[in-house]
């Protein structure tokens, strides 16, 4: 018996598969495509990648991580009302099951299409199925356009932010605090970089036409020796969510520009990704989907559509479930928007 | 053969006394003082009393701690040149040892005098030897003024300042970096109260004649939830070191209102002790012992003289070693300097 998509998803939801245990939702995944004719199945690890090969002029790809964080009690998926509940409903299940559905019904889409389902996506950037998968069968992951599923309540979500962390230090000299003057207040100093965080006002850059947001926010700070000690040094945490009218590079200029005052270390940093909605795939994807819809929105989060960027793919994000319920245990996705996310996708690729 | 006080000095550091762990030195010391038919002494825990009993119209205490730090490959003691080198020697193994000295050899002093040797002065205050011996046998303690021996590089330090620590905290409200303007940082909202630590002016009242210097201080600071996280919470941990022109009470409300926009709660208070310097004993002990050496100056660390204060005796701080090398691994004293101190404390109390 064939499942829609909300009963397609509550069955994927009941298949734990916490971020490095997705072997039992691989399988399955693998076992649903390989019989079917249409599909070229590879398997890498975890990660499941099933394309067409009609040899059409364009080649796009929808991808979705299969992993899940850890279930919080919210184990089986559970049906209320107009909703479902559980585990990966919007994070995101629910955009998987459209993948699946699309690729058993669309047998001669009128472009070709990738399926990449893969692992790893919720932990360290290093474990992510996606960036190994780029590096061991990069020709799977070609392609004219991509859409990334993560969730974003049916709207297409273009690009990403960039996001950098730094150390910056603020130095002092030890003292005994009963003769402070004979020191130097570390701690005290830094008021200095939390003055110039305070004071920031962040970009809103427009970029291929949609509207960003920056951040720049102090995420930790650590400081101070013992009670009865002048510290000598303090450490302030930042992290900075640039537009990605700006490369990891100029952010990094950016941060130390800003604090010149004080040494900076940077600790990481994740390239953004420009929309690329001039691509004709693109405009035609936000054509066929985004009809009736507000116009595309800039993604203010890092997601892997940065990876397809750095492949030289454009891509968005664009998937049924809800961002603001992720990885919370109330998660749940609207059934409603599953059946809609899929039938706008399916427009867009009818043969 | 009689020791010298620097002899006598090697002799007690090379019994070592880690906080705790003064069982062997008290024995020493009680073993050295219970054949001495002058002094009544008293043993309660690794604390030994020795008193006189002359029925003098006054009795002075000479206090110290015979424990000491952990060492640092600083023992045993090691003289060179003028110096001794080892654990304990400033911190306070050289006082020690002229206590011992002045209690052998004073039998007839113009005062009764009280010699303490206490425990467990370098760890947490409700360890400390004198505040067990304050409440298990408070007659003991019965005094008109009292000298600390703790190291003041033989100057007279008069009094203590009072410390007073509290946790200050700048309160925001969580959201993702990547859409900080849904939350409130905490951590740049704690720039308020570094701003003011750091604009503050100590204060440097007059008490009884001495001069202190106050001291407000932020110890410790912490905040911060994850790395992609806007903070809810930063905590500032401050020190205030007071004159003892304030008690705790208004220590506390000086704080609080200094800091009035931020919840401050206090942790710890421990109250300073004025000079005391006006009380007819204290006077004749400047006079006898702070001939030739600069007026006596206040002391702006803590010490126990405020557990004298506390008993409605003065006290002052006196003593040979080097406060600056306290808990050092280089801890030295200078050899002349325990000579004398001994010497001006003989000539004070001489019968």
């Amino acid at each position: 018996m064939e499942l829609d998509g909300a009963a397609l998803t509550a069955r994927l939801v009941d298949i734990p598969s916490v971020s490095g245990e997705e072997g039992p939702l691989a399988d399955a995944i693998e076992r649903a495509l390989r019989p079917l004719a249409h599909l070229a199945v590879s398997r890498d690890g975890n990660t499941v990648v099933a394309r067409t090969g009609l040899g059409r002029p364009e080649r796009v790809i929808l991808a979705g991580h299969v992993d899940t964080v850890p279930e919080a009690g919210n184990l089986p998926a559970r049906a209320e009302g107009s909703r479902l509940y559980g585990c990966g409903t919007s994070d995101m299940k629910s955009g998987v099951a459209v993948q699946l559905r699309l690729a058993a019904h669309l047998v001669t889409p009128s472009r070709d299409v990738t399926y990449v389902f893969y692992d790893c996506e919720e932990v360290a950037a290093e474990r992510n199925g996606l960036l190994r998968l780029s590096r061991t069968h990069p020709e799977l992951l070609a392609g004219d356009f991509a859409v990334l599923m993560e969730p974003t309540e049916g709207l297409i979500e273009g690009g990403c932010q960039g996001t950098l962390r730094a150390e910056v230090v603020a130095e002092g000299k030890r003292a005994h605090t009963a003769r402070a003057w004979m020191g130097r207040n570390a701690i005290h100093e830094a008021a200095g970089i939390l003055e110039v965080l305070r004071g920031y006002t962040p970009r809103e850059p427009v970029v291929d036409g949609l509207r960003y947001r920056e951040g720049l926010n102090a995420v930790a700070v650590r400081g101070g020796v013992a009670g009865n000690v002048v510290p000598d040094e303090c450490v302030v945490t930042v992290n900075y969510r640039f537009a990605p009218d700006r490369d990891g590079r100029q952010a990094e200029d950016f941060v130390r520009s800003l604090l010149a005052a004080w040494p900076v270390t940077v600790i990481d940093v994740a390239e953004g990704a420009r929309p690329g909605l001039g691509h004709p795939a693109a405009a035609s994807f936000v054509a066929a989907v985004g009809a009736g819809l507000e116009s595309p929105r800039a993604k203010l989060g890092w997601t892997d559509v940065a990876r397809f960027a750095a492949l030289g793919i454009p891509a968005v994000n664009y998937g049924p479930g809800l961002p603001e319920l992720a990885h919370s245990a109330g998660e749940y996705v609207e059934t409603a928007a599953i059946a809609e996310c899929e039938s706008r996708l399916r427009s867009w690729l009818a043969g």
